[in-house]
């Protein structure tokens, strides 16, 4: 029986892979909802390819340039995303929008008890306790698309998580791995999006050149998996062919190995629980690697990662504050206005000003979004490119 | 609830460390039975500390040594090691009997409904069809104990045989990887002795210094997952982290990793399909590794892996008469009467001697096995120590 799904963020880099994963089990999968921002051409071609039932974008006016045929729901903004998030039919929903703005569809895909494949950090990362026990309030399973958590989700299997001693999230290192606090003056951006293994989006990319991704995998599997920070280890592995691994108490690691591409996990959670399925993707050959290596993430060079614990050790709406003030950092470097290196000066700041708080409501996030956004505006431009 | 099990051969390496983990476990495993073969004072020993319920020796007038307490049964011989092998109340049975001596109590296990440990290798690379055959119909599960075959025991998980692209079997190489044949010539039995991973017995050693161990566990592999030849890939993997693993049809890869230590993969026999728990063993860590390669076998140098391709092609008994010439011409190195690149040359002549045959009982394989053994220890004189 085909799938039916929905992808909100069907433009971005995920939203894309999802779609030629798709492309590839074109008689199982069905493409009922897609949600996108603002790359309106793209997708009215995908509307065009693949008959959705439903389609949103960011803007009321962008809408009305999609709203053409019979049979095409079209909405916009947050309740366009939640419509897409809902569809009646709808098995899975694909939640890769970017930021926040994956967390209020992602609750209301939760409430009508749709399975979520999630590719967004910022859902656990700034929400996890609410996303987690909205989840389980509603008997709905997250089944995580980023490569580390597919393969730590593979890796488990069947497995309890009391059988678990620890989660081990493997890291590339990223293109400055080796580098020392003084390297990392001066970093270009088309240094910083130089990706040693992985072709993905610019924000992650550069938050894998600073390890500030690791520090969101950390927290995100944490939610996902129900385990300590005590209980994650980062290991980096340069040639990222294991993609992450967990330790059961008996001392037996199980590891998940394979190609860097993403439309690996992404087929995974797209059939999970169902069985594997072959696909014309590349294969994996131990016979290209002659060498694995593995070494200890330098955290003193690589301050995010160590921000990231610190954040989450805070607890509560610290992580919020952490992702709030990253984006913004990385948005100024991208754009030249901030240097790479004072990336981590900018979220430290903003966290040192923050007094962690429980919250209860997306609300209280979205405040605490918005303050630390404010914030680390400041900080940007009075760091700046020195 | 407490497990009950019987052990075959327990004395043997396999045998005395699933006894240390019994001795891990003292509340959670209950030694019911042992089997022995001439080692009388280990088996006396034993017997002392762990209290079965019945014993077994090879010889009658071995067992007549044992016969003095109250409420144990002593058995000797064939007849012996089924009594063991069939107790009530026992649960599972760990086979570890060398030789073909393990078939029949296997069978007898198996009739009797209980679950199988295995260990001996003989067992599945002689008489696999009949064994699998008899587990099948009687609805037992074999449990491998092999580290290899564990490996991809526990990364199937409980994912089905059909999504299985290939089963990846890893090999150390031995202590002679990287040598030529010329190299082989004038080795001694000490140096064959001295792997560089395991501690394992004698003629497994050896077994593993020739990669003819490789080709058993490729037989064993078939049978025990139901896969064909051209589903088994052997991959030299030096530093033995890798255990072994699952390729699936998705491409993606699921593989065991930990320290070689037999216990993990006999304490994981003992308690499957329950929870894993916790030990005392030495963990595994990535940082003791800064690098895992893999390479190819070399099939021209270790012929003993080609001889073993060979028989599994032809099928039927021919991987009886491997395992038999083999034996005996392991042996013959063991006491230095044969050269040690002279093992695949007796293995070689007694296999082109032979025209496999479908067999249905285990009298058939017996006589397979004594034709081969005697056919091997004539090549083993002739070829000598040239």
């Amino acid at each position: 029986m085909a799938i039916n799904i929905s992808i909100l963020g069907s433009t971005g880099s995920i939203g894309t892979q999802t779609l030629s994963v798709v492309d590839e089990f074109k008689n199982s999968i069905n493409v009922v909802g897609l949600a996108a921002g603002e790359s309106i051409d793209k997708v009215r071609e995908q509307t065009r390819k693949y008959h959705p039932k439903a389609v949103s974008v960011k803007k009321e006016e962008d809408a009305k340039l999609i709203r053409s045929k019979k049979g095409l729901r079209v909405g916009w903004g947050d309740s366009g995303n939640c419509m897409v998030a809902t569809l009646r039919g709808v098995d899975k929903v694909v939640i890769a929008t970017p930021g926040l703005a994956g967390i209020k569809p992602t609750l209301a895909a939760i409430k009508a008890k749709k399975t979520i494949a999630l590719a967004t950090k910022e859902v656990l990362v700034a929400a996890g306790d609410l996303v987690t026990r909205e989840a389980k309030n509603h008997k709905v399973e997250i089944v995580p698309i980023d490569s580390e958590h597919s393969a730590i989700f593979q890796s488990l299997g069947n497995r309890s998580i009391d059988e678990v001693k620890r989660v081990i999230i493997t890291a590339s290192g990223g293109p400055f791995r080796g580098k020392k606090p003084k390297d990392l003056k001066n970093i270009k951006v088309e240094q910083a999006l130089a990706h040693p293994n992985w072709k993905m989006g610019r924000k992650i990319t550069i938050d894998s050149a600073t390890l500030m991704n690791k520090g969101f995998e950390v927290i995100e599997a944490m939610w996902l998996f129900g385990v300590p920070l005590s209980k994650i280890k980062v290991v980096v592995h340069p040639q990222s062919v294991i993609h992450s691994a967990v330790e059961f108490i008996d001392g037996s690691i199980i590891a998940q190995i394979g190609p860097s591409d993403m439309r690996l996990p992404i087929q995974y959670a797209l059939f999970y629980p169902g069985k594997r399925k072959e696909n014309s993707f590349k294969k994996f050959s131990f016979s290209d690697y002659s060498n694995l290596s593995f070494e200890e993430p330098d955290i003193a060079t690589f301050r995010c990662l160590g921000l990231a614990y610190k954040a989450i050790k805070e607890g509560k709406t610290a992580p919020a504050v952490l992702t709030a003030a990253n984006d913004v950092a990385v948005e100024a470097f991208l754009e030249e206005k901030l240097a790479f290196h004072k990336i981590p000066d900018v979220i430290e700041s903003v966290l040192s000003r923050h007094s962690p708080k429980r919250y209860k409501s997306l609300e209280e996030i979205l405040a605490v979004d918005s303050w630390a956004r404010d914030e680390a505006l400041k900080f940007a431009i009075k760091f700046g490119k020195r």
